[in-house]
């Protein structure tokens, strides 16, 4: 998946900066293997550096598998700072990332000792029901998403995004093939993801029948294709209506979003509900695409609207359309009589929907009290934002044909190849 | 595969529509999972929008299975009418061609109810055999192609394409890495598609020896390899010879021509076999396409000879080398004393030639018959191509560097950003 | 992998010279297929064109997993030699490659029969060891490196490369994009590669508890994430201290560097080793490369020395810091009570590490003495090398926009489509 956001971004931004986000993002990768590896694991689980593990909990599989949740988080946020943060502000918040922030909220929701957990095997759960977040609309894509909005808020637009009126100015990204390979990938990535996560759940239950699980995984792949494909559906009729022509990039980012709703209850729901849960992902992504412009906020990758909006609304809806039958199978190894808090819209009560409420609400307070200082001491102390002549810099000469696709500028006209160098430092 | 689709279509066509192909590749992946699941799924199976399932006879897995191959089936079509097909009949026909041209195809061959299915446990089949199509040389190649041949034939070729004098004028893809992405992206996909078949019919007969299928797997991976590889190096070599000069596109269309080929028989053919299959299968494609030329046949991503041709030479090729033991084997859970009609050339007889010959004539036949009616209202209608004013702007403008990748054109040229959008548009 | 040394290779030379390296890629794969199908599986294991396979020793899937490493060694030689070699010596030199000299060292190191191996039953093992090469340092990335290096040197370097006083000359890839998603998509691959060599090891021992090998895939995966992730950062940061400037490059390559040299003990060392080793890999890396400068040898791919050098530096980490639990588990079933030769410094004595060295001596020799010749006997026929005119060529063409990207220049300038036929055939 890290792929798949590399590609994502490369496309999406200006190709002056393609170069800088791809760095990030290989380093996003590369920093958050080391950091997850050092902090962020322990504060899942409490074993620092791997040390005592495999164990009888936990074993290199699980940890392999949370770790490409911590480096996808450290991807989202990085999405919305895109084209105009310093590299060394990379280093810092992705390390703090995917080493305390991300690890902390997956213990709470993931873990069996957790307090939002819905696996505690019935007892001393919250609201006698626990958060259901299957796969991470709220863990991996709210957290992310919350991230990006404070660092694209701290950080301000790109210069020249908004115009002396304050009306927006279109900034396409460079590279439109790239875009649909990413996302492409991703789908590839998700179907990994979703379904993937049912092995988590497996292991503490191994006595449930492998039958039910395998259904359980295919339903869950056939309930994440459908939700991305009614919400890259409807953004494509919608945009047109709206924008008054069919655009690619709307597809894509509607499919993805429809993707990161579905992404809590991808196990729990019908088919027929992730249509639904797709239709209005999409129009969530399309309102606050909308509100974002008026509030002059700018996110390159509409990371923060994709991720934290549709993030938030997955969890609201697997409140809403959670059947009780899945939510047993899943999370009770299918025992029969028991009876637990279900979709409120189908009858299950209130408890279930709370608690994803309550899960909202913790990510954001969390992420927001421990990534807005980070990012607002960063900018204090000008380690954050690129000076504008660098911004201005990459935009004049990214008309001369960029630096990621150079055609060898530099054995014609050394000057650009000085540029080239100091630009890629990200320090100029 | 649908990603490996995308990005071979935006590598072979000019830059000027690079866009618009990936948006119809998003949108016949979003399209088609729509489609199939409410309609296409159940003309397979008779369970419409996955009511009652899971159930018996099938699961979701079967579902995203069948659903793949029907989204790839629209890939291959969208091929045949790149560069000049209005955005609004790829909607069209690809809800048609997903929700029920395919869906009848693939219930005729592969469910056990099918009148050419090989399958039916011995009894009923036709001329005692039934047809092998293992993983849809011609259920997902043929059909593809012959819809992509009709739209094409029926839209005519692209302006420019033949001179006054009715000589071809080359017009090559403007990013022959992408072209190469994509091919080794649906190499890929095929050792899923080829192997992964053996889960299909596995799911009848349960009691298969596990071992003898992993050996099967394998078998297929390698017949699937071989065929590739000698159909690439035989296009190479041979349009060498013809053409004078080395094309790494001709080993990436000879490669997948040998793929398509041996689909239909790759886990019932021995490995010395599948070399002859792509060798003949390179020939075929060579061939068709010099045909093609000479009929003033246009068809930017050669779908139709590739898919159609090689798809209906690979289900002859399966009649004649299909080896006994291995078609009990597949077919009759290896039970011992089963004889059944097997490779004409191996001295199977008659049996299953005539039933792959009938496979044919019937998909040419079923196709032709909804699609070419299909596209030929949307021509009366106006609703299928393009103006030639359209296409001769993108020509223009492409070489102004292009859409997918402009260099951002809009901070300089508003005039050209306008002309994107209505582009994009593909009404315009 | 195969795609992503494509993707890799395309983006690290000059755009003009795109065309021709992904051709020799796709070649590479598709001319080794079908040499070490007739030739190469045979070297490796007594068994032409698959003649009697599958048996009781080997089945289709050994066979696919060793072709898979074979045509990824033509594909690192491909690499060492790029942008200045005529097509027809890749056709040469990778059949020779795969046909004969991997397979040979394959069937030394990895085949039960040879003198090399490590798991001949714990009788006749090489001073009482073996040399340990989990999933190929020395078989495959080192015979790759040498051949490369010595391809490299007899051509000479790339005009233009060291100027008139002998200083380098910097020459970029074309497409950082492609650079890093050739990146992701090895790292992709190298999660099948090691971990999936369980497989290999698995065949002979069936009786191997099977939690005890699910706990050994997820070590192995997990120490090649942290090598790779080590080795990037410290390259990344250590380029900055020398260079001056952040480079996304660095990172891949350092990543790859890292990958290559835990490839050897990934199954038999701790996480904190695997750190160990891609600390020193980065440096073994950029210590090459500073050498290679200085010795005016000229790798476009650094092929030499990331999979040369990194990979004799993983054979030589093994003998160093191999656990003896883990040595034990791996190559002699778990048995309780055996002892054998572990890593030096974990106080497991010499045997281990002097197997290894005489792997690196014995595989540098053995690709020496078979590719040197080869090479030479090609440069003296003027078979190996393009001639001056055609490098220059390229570079000139380059800066019109190049080949492989050409937004249809023969639309308006005939001759320059000429050119293209005649440079893309090699021979011009």
């Amino acid at each position: 998946m890290q792929l798949g956001f590399a590609m994502l971004c490369a496309g999406s931004v200006r190709a002056k900066n393609a170069l800088n986000i791809m760095l990030t993002n290989v380093v996003d990768a590369v920093v958050g293997t080391v950091s997850y590896y050092l902090f962020g694991f322990a504060f899942a689980t409490s074993f620092f550096a791997l040390h005592h593990v495999p164990n009888d909990s936990y074993d290199y599989a699980y940890f392999l598998y949370q770790w490409a949740f911590a480096i996808a988080v450290a991807g989202i946020t990085s999405g919305s700072i895109a084209e105009r943060t310093q590299f060394s502000a990379y280093l810092v918040f992705s390390s703090l990332l995917t080493g305390l922030v991300y690890p902390v909220v997956a213990h709470w929701v993931w873990s069996s000792e957790g307090w939002l957990s819905p696996s505690a095997g019935g007892v001393g759960l919250l609201f006698g029901s626990g958060a259901i977040d299957f796969a991470g609309s709220g863990v991996v894509h709210l957290v992310g998403g919350i991230a990006g909005l404070w660092g694209a808020v701290i950080e301000g637009p790109r210069v020249g995004r908004f115009d002396a009126f304050g009306k927006p100015v279109p900034m396409r990204g460079h590279n439109a093939t790239l875009v649909v390979l990413g996302t492409f990938l991703l789908w590839f990535g998700w179907f990994g993801f979703n379904p993937g996560s049912y092995a988590r759940i497996l292991v503490p239950y191994p006595d449930a029948p492998d039958q039910g699980n395998w259904t359980g995984v295919g339903r869950t792949a056939v309930t994440t294709a459908l939700a991305g494909s009614t919400a890259g559906l409807v953004t494509l009729f919608g945009r047109r209506l709206l924008a008054g022509h069919w655009d690619a990039l709307d597809v894509c980012n509607g499919l993805l979003g429809g993707f990161v709703a579905i992404t809590s209850g991808c196990a729990v729901v019908e088919p027929w509900a992730a249509i639904v849960c797709g239709f209005f992902a999409a129009w969530v992504l399309i309102g606050l695409n909308k509100l974002a412009l008026k509030l002059w906020f700018d996110d390159p990758l509409e990371a923060a609207p994709l991720h934290g909006g549709c993030g938030a609304w997955g969890l609201i809806f697997t409140g809403l359309f959670a059947k009780e039958e899945l939510v047993v199978q899943a999370y009770e190894s299918g025992e029969v009589g028991v009876s637990r808090p279900f979709g409120l819209l189908l009858g299950g009560g209130w408890g279930l929907l709370l608690a994803q409420v309550v899960e909202v609400v913790v990510i954001v307070g969390w992420v927001s009290l421990t990534m807005a200082p980070l990012f607002y001491v960063l900018h204090k102390l000008h380690l954050l934002r690129i000076s504008v002549d660098e911004e201005l810099a990459g935009l004049d000469i990214s008309s001369h044909g960029g630096y990621a696709y150079a055609a060898h500028p530099e054995d014609h006209h050394p000057r650009f190849y000085a540029d080239y160098t100091s630009i890629a430092d990200g320090t100029r």
